[in-house]
C-alpha cells in the first residue's frame, strides 16, 4: 500500500460560483482505493508534511506549467455516434436520425463492429480527458455488453445505457416487441450490475431513446425497471420544435412534453434530461419539483440548429445542470469543447436579452469549470464521489501541463493562476493532458510514462 | 532543381460551391520557385507520368488517411493580442480593449517582449496550417519590424500592418502626433517593401485601428499612402452597436460608418474590413461598390458578444468574404476552429431565420473550405497565387494526415473521401498536419522530418 502525492496548484469548483486555486497545495491520495487522504493548502515543506505518513509515498512536484485539475464529466454522449462525429452537420434533428444515426447506429448489431469502435470512442474520451461518461449506446444488448467490457478495460467510469426503441422507428433499427424490450433492458442491468460487484465504476442506466420511439407500456414498464434496481434513467427532452410537436400529438394526454415523462414515472432525483432547449416554465418547475437534472448539450444544439439553451432558467430555479458533447450531434469528442460551445450559447443568450433591452449575465469561467466537473457530477448524483477534491471523494483528475512542447498553448511566463486555467479551457486540448486518473489509476494521458 | 511530387488524394475549393475531391491526383512542385507546375487528376502510373520530367524528383506517396489540402488563410489577426488569448473573455468590445488589449499592446514597446511574443505566435499559427495571415501589429515602429523579420525568418506568408491610433486612445498608447503615426508607417512601409525584393511573402498593409482611434487628417494621410505605395489596407468595421455609435458620433458628416472610410479614401479593391457585423443594406453596397471584402470573426464575434453576421448578405452582393481568428478577439490562433465558429455563427443564423419563418441555408462543406482558403486570397488580392491548387499558383498547402497515433481524429475505415476533409474540419487540429508548406518550402508539420 502506497500514496501518490500531487504538490503544486491545485484548481476546482467549490460551487457554481467558487473557482478555487490553491497555490503549494497537495493532494495525497491511496493509491489502492484511489481515494483522497488528504488536502492541504500552503504547504511549504513538503518533505516534513509527508514524512508524518504512515506508508511510503511517491510525490509528484508539479512545474508552474502544470496544475490539477478535476476529471471532465460527460453527462451525455452516444457511444456509437462518434464513427461519424464532424460528418452529416448539415440536417435537423428528425431528418439527421433517419439519415445518419439509426443506420449507423443499426450496424451495431455486429459485436465486431462494436468492438472496434466502442474501443476508439471510450479511448478517445479518456484522452481528452473525460473520466466520467454517460453513454447511450445501441438497442443491442451484446453490442451493450460489449460497451461496458470495453469501458472497465480501459477504466473509465461510466454510466451506460441501452437504448430502448420499440415504434416510431425505421425497420431495420427497432425492438422486436415492448417486452423484448423491457427484457434485454433487465439482462442489461444484471450484466453490469454484476460487474459491479468487482468493478464500482460502471453503472447501468435506463435509457428510453425518446418519447418518440418509445410506447407508454415500454416507459411504464422502464420507469419499474428503474425502481427495481435503484438505477438512474436518461433520455432525450425538448431538443427541437418538431420533436416536441410531434411528441405531444403521439401523446396527448400528457400537460406537455415534460409531462410525458412525469406521467410514465421517468422523472425522480435519479433521471436527466437531455438538452431542455425549448422549455415552459411550467416544465422547468417540473423538472425542479422532482429533483431532475438537465445535460446542457451546446455544441449539438448550434450543430443540429435545434436552438440555444438559457441554462441560466434553469439554475436558477434550483435545477442541476451538467455540459453534455451529445457525440455525434455534437461533433467534439472533448468536454473542453462543449465548455467552449457553453459559452457561446451563453453569450448568444446574453445577445437575445440585450436585443430586448434585458440584462443578462454570461456564464463566466468559474461557472463553467463547475458546469464540466461537479454540476455534471451533480446531475449523476456522484457529487459525493467526484466532481472535486475533497478528502474521501475518489482520485478522478487531470494533471494539466501547458509546458508541453507538443502542447496547443502558450504561456508568455507573466500569467496569473486564473489565466492559465482560462488557456487551457479556451485553447487546451489532449495534449495539455500529461496524466489522466480515475479513481487513483493512471487511464490516459500525453506525457510518456 | 528538383521537383516534389504528391501522389493520392488533392482537396480544394474550385469556387464557393465547388469542392474538388480529387482521387488518385499528382501535384508536382518546382521545389526552387515553391510553385505547382503540374496538376493530375486520375493518374494510374505516377512513375510513368513522372518518368517524362526532365528534372530528378522526390514522390511522396500519399496513404489512405492523408490528403493534400490548401494553406489555410487568416485575413485577421492581432499578433501582440496572442501573449492573453483565452483571457479576458468577460467584457464587450470598449471596455475589454481598455482593460486587456492596450495594456498588452503598449508592452510591445520592448523589442524583446516583441520578439519572445511574436516568435511564439507565428509559430503557433503555422503550426496550425495558417501559411497566409494579415496581422494586425502595434502602433510601435520597432516591434513592428521585428514582427516581418519573425514572419520571415519562420516562412509565413503575412500581410503587416503598423497600428494607427493618434486620438480616442490611453495616454500610455496612443501616438505622439499624426505627423509621427504617418512618418512611421512611411518608414514600416519602405523597410517591408525592401525586405520584399529579397522575400516576396510579406507584404505591408496600411491598418488604422478604426475610426474611433484615428483623426480624420490621419485617415486621409493613410489612404495616400497607401496609394502612392500602392499596397493594401485593412481595419475594422461595424463591430458593435457601441462602437458603432461612438464612432458614428465623431464623424457626423458620413453618412454612415462604412461611409466615414469611403469619404477618407480608405474603401477600394485592396481595401478589406473585419468583423461588419451589424451593416444596412446601403453600407454593404457600398463595400460591392468599391469592391472591398471583409473578414468574418465568428468566434470573436461570439466571445466579445458583438453580434453574429450574416456573411450570406454580403455574398449575395457579390463582396469578397473570408474568415479570420481575430486572435484575441477570438480565443483560437487556428482556422479550423474559426471554421467550425464560422459554421455555429450560420447555424444562429439560420435559426433567427426560422423564428422570423424565413428560409435560410447554412454554410455547408464546400464554402466553409472555400471562405478558409480560396475565400480569404480573394479578400487579400491573392486569388492568383494562392487558395487552391492550380499550376503557376504558389504551394501552399497542408499535408493532412488523419491516421497519426498522436492525431485528434478517429477514422473507422469506411469513410468517403468527404466525410475525410469533415471529420478533418470538424475535429482536426495541428496533430492532423503531418507538414505545412508555403511557397513550397516546409515551415510546420507534426511529422518528423
Ligand atoms: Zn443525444
Ligand atoms: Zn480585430
Amino acid at each position: 500500500m502506497t500514496f501518490n502525492a500531487f504538490y503544486g496548484t491545485i484548481v476546482h469548483a467549490i460551487s457554481i460560483n467558487q473557482l478555487d486555486i490553491v497555490s503549494n497545495g497537495l493532494l495525497v491520495v491511496d493509491n489502492e482505493k484511489g481515494v483522497i487522504v488528504s488536502f492541504e493548502r500552503e504547504v511549504d515543506d513538503v518533505e516534513k508534511f509527508l514524512g508524518k505518513l504512515d506508508r511510503p509515498y511517491k510525490l509528484h512536484r508539479l512545474t508552474p506549467e502544470q496544475f490539477v485539475f478535476p476529471g471532465l464529466v460527460d453527462t451525455h454522449a452516444h457511444a456509437p455516434q462518434y464513427v461519424f462525429a464532424g460528418s452529416g452537420m448539415d440536417l435537423q434533428l428528425l431528418e439527421w436520425l433517419n439519415t445518419y444515426v439509426f443506420p449507423a447506429e443499426s450496424s451495431f448489431k455486429s459485436p465486431q463492429v462494436a468492438k472496434d469502435a466502442y474501443t476508439k470512442v471510450v479511448s478517445r474520451f479518456l484522452r481528452n480527458g473525460t473520466t466520467t461518461c454517460s453513454w447511450f449506446a445501441t438497442i443491442h444488448l451484446e453490442a451493450c455488453k460489449i460497451l461496458v467490457d470495453t469501458i472497465e478495460q480501459l477504466g473509465q467510469r461510466a454510466y451506460v445505457g441501452k437504448v430502448n426503441m420499440d415504434q416510431n422507428s425505421p425497420d431495420f433499427y427497432i425492438e422486436e416487441s415492448t417486452q423484448a424490450s423491457l427484457d434485454d433492458t433487465r439482462a442489461f442491468i444484471e450484466y453490469t450490475q454484476q460487474k459491479q460487484q468487482s468493478n464500482a465504476l460502471i453503472t447501468p442506466v435506463v435509457t428510453p431513446r425518446f418519447a418518440i420511439t418509445c410506447s407508454s407500456e415500454l416507459m411504464h414498464g422502464l420507469s419499474q425497471l428503474a425502481k427495481e434496481y435503484d438505477i438512474p434513467i436518461q433520455t432525450h427532452l425538448c431538443e427541437n420544435h418538431n420533436e416536441i410537436e410531434f411528441t405531444c400529438s403521439l401523446f396527448p394526454k400528457s400537460k406537455h412534453y415534460t409531462g410525458i415523462y412525469a406521467d410514465h414515472g421517468l422523472l425522480g432525483d435519479k433521471s436527466y434530461m437531455a438538452h431542455c432547449v425549448h422549455m415552459t416554465d411550467d416544465e422547468i418547475d417540473t423538472l425542479a419539483k422532482h429533483n431532475t437534472g438537465i445535460s446542457h448539450c451546446a455544441n449539438s444544439n448550434f450543430s443540429l440548429h435545434s436552438g440555444v439553451c438559457d441554462v441560466r432558467r434553469f439554475l436558477d430555479k434550483g435545477v442541476k445542470v451538467g455540459l453534455g458533447t451529445d457525440v455525434a450531434g455534437g461533433f467534439a469528442p472533448s468536454m473542453l469543447d462543449a465548455v467552449r460551445s457553453s459559452f457561446f450559447a451563453s453569450k448568444c443568450t446574453l445577445m437575445a436579452h440585450r436585443d430586448r433591452q434585458q440584462e443578462y449575465e454570461h456564464l463566466g469561467t468559474a461557472e463553467l469549470v463547475y458546469l464540466a466537473t461537479l454540476g455534471g457530477a451533480r446531475v449523476l448524483g456522484l457529487q459525493d464521489t467526484i466532481g472535486n477534491f475533497v478528502v474521501g471523494k475518489a482520485f478522478d483528475a487531470l494533471i494539466v501541463d501547458l509546458g508541453s512542447s507538443q502542447g496547443s498553448v502558450d504561456l508568455m511566463g507573466n500569467e496569473t493562476p486564473l489565466q492559465k486555467v482560462e488557456k487551457f479551457l479556451f485553447n487546451g486540448n489532449d495534449q495539455s493532458l500529461a496524466h489522466v486518473f480515475v479513481q487513483g489509476r493512471r487511464v490516459a494521458g500525453s506525457s510518456v510514462e
